[in-house]
């Protein structure tokens, strides 16, 4: 929970993470709207595509202000380029990798973040085998030096894919050296103080879930 | 939206599919406690280890019957059976993975889903030059070979992890399949009839929130 402090700062209402987690949906959604032509869209064709209720829509967004008129819909490009100043997404930001075993290599290869401005400017991992290797155009640097490749490469997240026994440490020296936004690839929740945040990628949490519906005979709400 | 029809059948209160997608850190972490001899916890200790608050974690477990006794905690052995009852992972469950590339070969040499219950026993491509391949111990099949796979080895669910121009073409083959369970990597939301469950792993949009955070300067809410 944010301290009422900063929220008195930001003059903003606190944003629920839930809500703040679905916008990059709706950057995406919108994005694609616009590359085929459509100027305007309700909250029941966004909802469409989303698969979100559109009275969730109205209500995500009441949260940042009045995005449409009563009844006459959103402009797509209005809203795309508001939410995209809300998330920060308006600028590019240098993101390490520390870890690059088979899962890291993998994130070093995948063509998908740099295109939405998460550019991967640096690799470190601690196996000496590693140490000095080319992978996915960059040099694997020695955790070692993680203090100087986050300053010297303006580095503001991380992505962890380390071996669970190692993530809290990793994670503990990347908030030591400042850095605020932590992808984790382990299957557990690292701690971090006040003021960072971390998003965990756990496959297993996704599988033991939809379990419970193939169990019950069900479906998923759909949403989200 | 499950039909009220399909809850007539349980008998039992939908519940919210975020409630859903919290219970295996609930199992993660009551299986965590039990493994260091812990009997007894109470909601608030629980909220502490999942990040929850107390009040979120007795509304959670409410859906599904009283699990503790007021004032006394929950018997941890009891409250972890029984959560690993309503999930389904009390049972074992065959998974096949369709796509070969980086990502497929580093799910497919991933040994953490087998001990969880999901049992990968089958590996498909389209590309001739995969086909036949050995990877993570299993023989690369043709996705031409897809319900005879799915047929002799039991599969239950699938994860898929093609390119974005065949996600849902191969998405669309798998439900054909009479596949109800879907673990899909590609950066879009594949459309699927009710009755199936898709889940998406999808690094960008974690990244695309915590950006929120970085900058307004402020700590996502402490849940999941």
């Amino acid at each position: 929970m944010a301290s009422s402090f900063e929220s008195d700062i930001t003059g903003r209402t606190e944003v629920p993470d839930v809500v703040v987690s679905r916008l990059p949906q709706y950057v995406r959604t919108l994005s694609q709207m616009l590359a085929e032509g459509v100027q305007i869209a309700n909250s029941q064709q966004l909802g469409e595509k989303l698969q979100i209720t559109p009275a969730q829509i109205r209500k995500d967004l009441s949260y940042f202000g009045r995005f449409g008129k009563q009844g006459r819909g959103y402009r797509v490009d209005h809203l795309l380029e508001e939410l995209k100043q809300i998330l920060g997404l308006t600028v590019t930001w240098n993101v390490a990798v520390v870890g690059v075993g088979r899962l890291g290599r993998a994130i070093l290869n995948y063509p998908g973040f740099t295109p939405d401005g998460f550019q991967l400017v640096a690799a470190l991992d601690d196996n000496p085998g590693v140490v000095g290797q080319e992978v996915g155009g960059l040099m694997v640097r020695p955790v070692s030096h993680l203090a100087e490749v986050i300053d010297s490469y303006q580095v503001s997240i991380a992505i962890v894919a380390v071996p669970i026994a190692y993530t809290q440490a990793v994670v503990d020296r990347l908030v030591d050296c400042g850095i605020r936004a932590i992808l984790n690839y382990a299957p557990i929740m690292p701690q971090v103080p006040e003021g960072v945040s971390v998003r965990s990628i756990d496959p297993l949490l996704s599988l033991q879930s939809m379990t419970y519906y193939l169990v019950n005979g069900l479906s998923p709400e759909k949403e989200l």
